[in-house]
């Protein structure tokens, strides 16, 4: 899809300027910290979400590209503040900015970045701009509450399916779907479309999510970036684990909660017994299940969209991509 | 003046009424401690600021509320992270958020804050709304700066008083100014009163930070809530302690170095010698008359507002109260 990568291409290029930009300002330990942030990459989908739904709806990249940094800017900050909550020494092969620099630094840089934020959103040109401010205001009071959720089930070992669930979509879903809502915003699209596409982005973040705690156990090796099984290391309360818990039989349960409470055990060992029970539990297909279901209920919003099909070839090209399916 | 004080009071009571609501929300370890740290207490005079300059515009205080509820959600954040920055484990002498809950806690639900004040300013009744959330914008990213030259300040020995005034402004002048020109705004001012109220703003901020310097030297020990002396035992880069660096005399200044550099040391002896020091260069006199000078000029500015000057008294009162003039 030439027209994905050319609108990526261009958002590449504004973040690269302004990353650069960020990086000269006085004081450099406030500054420095953002512009290196900026930089450590990652897919930039949640911005070319802005761009791809701006152009579905007939808007132009340049009119909501602040926009599209704006969430940038907002994700790239609350992956900042987690490492520091979660104790994350790397992200994206780099020391994480609490490392780099140190902790008051990536808090203050942090703090900055969320303001910042709002200062990219501010020079967006649409008409619904109050609109768009708040549904980012209340996307990003989401984000928190998704984030405090999840340090709170980490403590818990009752968490249900249903509060996962809702977990993942207040951490991650909403701001995918905030980004595509915001997208067709700017471009004055109907509220039933807007709708449409911000459930296309809460279930597309839900099976993307799902899909995300599959692969730490069924991935390829070779084609997975992250070591397999870190989840089941780290006792991580995916889909998986909460699901395994609810449908072990009491031998399997004990088992389970054996390994979990575990300080000191083989890592190996582990991932292979938590994997055989995941297997007798049937988690692997219902957590599949789920993922379908969601990515079928996003395409079923994209379908409701009142714009002609063809249009809306590069956001399915994106769903497909995100979800591992085009290659 | 018994309209600051009603107006006081409105603020107060909604000020409870919205903490209260706001520690009922899910998740508790989140919103629980928004409601504590607005529950602290404190002079609330940023947002009476905002009231009282929307009334001097012919504003109503019903209108403008939310944007003042904004303005010390906004300040109640940045005193809370600043309180994990500096490890300050007493805010109000009540245990700082981060000691009360823990620091995970207190960087989310300060962050949560911080997104939390646009919500509330996006609430606001006012047709000039646009400006006023760009004016919050640029003073809060503003505010990190003054925050990030504070702890640069604190690693260097050789701060000149310029930049600490650049420090003091940003730190905490302009979001006084800010607080002034929001009411001013929203009461549709114009652009040249708005001008006048915010460097009335700034004026008083730098004369109530230098002011604030020379209290913990010179205060009535009765009146003076905290410890004489804090900020020369913490070798802390006021005003006083810049001022006499530069002035003092070769031997002065290795007297006041030898104390800056000893980690052991008798308080008592410390804060005389270094008072003895700030005697003999004359940096009281010269704090006082900046003080002085900094007053002046914001009643100038207060002067400069087109309004029928009876109207103006409640905001020189609240000036000459800041300044503890008024008792």
């Amino acid at each position: 899809m030439d027209r994905v990568t050319a609108l990526q291409n261009q958002l590449l290029n504004h973040l690269a300027a302004e990353a650069e930009t960020i990086g000269k300002i006085s004081p450099l330990n406030l500054y420095h910290p953002i512009e290196y942030t900026l930089n450590m990459g990652g897919k930039r989908l949640r911005p070319l979400m802005v761009l791809l739904a701006n152009e579905l709806f007939g808007g132009k990249a340049e009119d909501v590209m602040n926009g599209a940094l704006a969430i940038e800017i907002f994700h790239n900050f609350t992956l900042l503040h987690d490492d520091i909550m979660d104790k994350a020494e790397v992200r994206r092969n780099k020391p994480a900015v609490h490392k780099q620099y140190n902790e008051n630094i990536a808090i203050l840089s942090g703090d900055a970045m969320s303001i910042m934020a709002y200062r990219y959103l501010l020079k967006t040109k649409a008409a619904k701009l109050p609109e768009i401010i708040s549904l980012f205001t209340e996307t990003a009071i989401e984000v928190c509450e998704g984030q405090q959720y999840d340090m709170d089930f980490e403590e818990r070992q009752d968490v249900s399916v249903e509060e996962y669930l809702k977990m993942i979509r207040l951490k991650t879903a909403v701001l995918l779907a905030c980004s595509f809502k915001m997208g067709a915003l700017a471009a004055n699209a109907s509220e039933h479309d807007a709708e449409n596409i911000y459930q296309f982005g809460i279930n597309l973040g839900l099976a993307f999510q799902l899909q995300d705690d599959l692969l730490d156990v069924y991935a390829d090796p070779e084609k997975f970036g992250k070591r397999i099984g870190g989840d089941i290391v780290a006792n991580k309360k995916t889909f998986l684990l909460i699901t395994a818990l609810k449908r072990a039989n009491e031998y399997e349960k004990t088992q389970l909660n054996d390994w979990l409470q575990k300080s000191y055990f083989d890592e190996p060992a582990k991932i292979a017994a938590v994997k055989a029970i995941y297997e007798s539990t049937g988690v692997r297909e219902i957590c599949e299940a789920a993922i379908k279901t969601y990515y079928d209920k996003a395409l079923f919003s994209l379908t409701n969209i009142e714009v002609e099909p063809t249009k809306k070839q590069n956001l399915l090209f994106l769903a497909k991509s995100i979800m591992g399916r085009e290659h």
